[in-house]
């Protein structure tokens, strides 16, 4: 793989840059849904995704956006009563926590300070004073403050208490390792839009054996995330919905070149990306958001606001000036931070022409 | 507008061919979705399906298939316990009932024989018998029966009762009129991948003033399917979620390319299209589902399966000897009726081709 050649540079946590082989899949009459062909396509983007999870759970993928999946995730599992644990780490474990306030009201949430982790006592303990907690939302990965937790670490504990792991891992699946089976996840989401190198409009579920348990068992009025239907469809290769054909064709080609390049390459590019954005910080002086490297995402990293240039004119001189898209803090974060996406389709190359492009602007 | 050029031919209810346009304009790197770019790509969407529906009503996009619509159009306006009267033509519009009956004991159903629409006076008796009957669910375009109801004529008498009318329109928007306003229907939905010539991906809601007062009043838990989020985001013309930004764009220039064709002239290719269609019925030997032309569909025709060859075989060697894909009959429908979809970017000389194919088989 080589660094992109298109402009502008989606230096955002997604959408992210797409490799032109990929959108060479995408770019084709759509395939007949019920055709053998079409099966065939989906049959193995299924295969795939669980060889990069490392698992052999179910998957499922939807038609819709990463929002759609993370209801998937709660819809299906949680019911009206249930106690949930909810890790709020910032914007996306909050949308987690919301999608089920919307479901039990006994949603208990352990809140960490922006650009930090919740601290795995606080997890123990919670789960220990709290002994119906029946499932607990981690984000892997959260994008509005650029942390990523240590989510086996988490895993361990909630598996300790019998609690159902729900994670969120949008921003982190093909970015960095989620070892499924090995870490005994639960239910695990992700989307087509990030380091899977497609545009927006797929997202997937993982779920395990044990969750199906809950699936059984859950009432709430559902109908295109009854991953019942899912899973009676699959039986026969096929999707109870029509799919997005396109980028289900486009997701192969995807996680071929993931194949090609390989799973820890992939991973080790992400790290390197992600030291070599961090670098950044001294080099211009902006104060990094995750201080501690051992919780500092793999796939987008943060900067504070300095004195000597605003976000927003930070945002705009990149973009009018030198064609490169970063992304400016979210609710409260806004014009206080900003934040440089470095997932998927990204390469040294890209991380270089934002340094000369801020060497220029800062100069 | 030209015949297609690609090849298989998809004579199917959907997906449908896509002209070269619009792939091209779908075959970019994504734009990032909170950019000023976007914003106007996807104001001008809205526009222009307001454009094409005749109508000043809220018009939102989904990114997912048209049963995310479906089911919108249901979990934001019907609470548990409220009356619907479900018109059943066939399994779409069981579908529709289907997920109204997940949220409410209280639906009624007329049902229909396949081929045939609901009468008007049995919607007239239904809704004087049963006064509290809050909404009607409406099948503009049966596709799984080729029947094409009277949804103006539907809709007067559901006014009368002042009741909502929750319209699918998926196969019917864009190949026949859909005149929201004129006809004053409260809920419309379509979707991407079928007259509107698109791969599968994207649904579309209209809301009307009506309506809306009824999501005010509605308290089923959702999320990604919550109107309330879309009009808070439309108002910065933007969308809650991270949308199929490459869709939407292909989205512009396909109702750019029914613009410059003009909708009569699109609504009339459609007719034609039906009237060369249905003449295969005579010239062939197979009887059609629907013999009453003002019930029929314009964007598919339903044929009986005939003695002399199955719907299998007659599929088979059109797909492979001819490379041109029709649909069988689906659920109770399947191996005695096939299906030849004719909606969207699809001329005579494609019907022509299937013609002549015919022709070479039956022999």
């Amino acid at each position: 793989m080589t660094s992109n050649q298109n402009t502008p540079l989606l230096l955002i946590p997604g959408p992210t840059p797409v490799p032109d082989q990929v959108l060479k899949a995408i770019n084709t009459q759509p395939l007949p849904h019920r055709s053998a062909e079409f099966s065939a396509i989906l049959n193995d983007a299924i295969d795939n995704l669980k060889w990069l999870a490392e698992t052999q759970n179910d998957c499922f993928i939807f038609t819709g956006s990463g929002t759609l999946a993370m209801e998937a995730s709660i819809v299906n599992f949680i019911n009206p009563g249930d106690s949930v644990l909810a890790l709020n780490i910032g914007v996306f474990s909050e949308r987690l926590a919301q999608i089920a306030q919307g479901i039990t009201d006994n949603v208990i949430t352990l809140k960490a300070e922006s650009g930090c982790a919740i601290e795995l006592d606080q997890v123990e303990l919670a789960l220990s004073q709290n002994k119906n907690i029946k499932a607990v939302l981690i984000t892997h990965n959260e994008t509005s403050t650029a942390v990523m937790q240590n989510l086996p670490a988490l895993a361990k504990i909630c598996q300790k208490h019998n609690a159902l792991t729900i994670v969120d891992a949008i921003t982190s699946f093909a970015a960095s390792p989620v070892l499924i089976t090995e870490w005994g996840l639960d239910v695990v989401i992700t989307g087509s839009q990030k380091a899977l190198m497609l545009p927006p409009g797929l997202s997937i579920i993982f779920v395990s054996k044990r969750a199906w348990e809950y699936v059984g068992k859950n009432k709430n009025p559902k109908f295109y995330l009854d991953l019942n239907k899912y899973k009676k469809s699959m039986l026969n290769k096929t999707t109870p919905f029509t799919p997005n054909v396109s980028l289900i064709a486009g997701l192969n080609v995807a996680l071929k070149l993931i194949a090609e390049n390989g799973k820890e390459a992939t991973y080790d590019r992400h790290l390197k990306l992600r030291k070599l954005v961090r670098s950044l910080s001294q080099k211009y002086d902006f104060e990094l958001l995750v201080e501690d490297e051992s919780i500092a995402s793999p796939s987008v990293t943060a900067f504070k606001a300095a004195d000597r240039i605003t976000v927003s004119d930070l945002r705009s001189n990149l973009k009018n000036n030198h064609n490169i898209i970063i992304a400016d803090g979210q609710n409260d974060l806004k014009g206080k931070i900003f934040r440089v996406g470095h997932m998927g389709y990204m390469f040294e190359a890209d991380i270089l022409r934002l340094d000369k492009a801020l060497g220029q602007i800062l100069a």
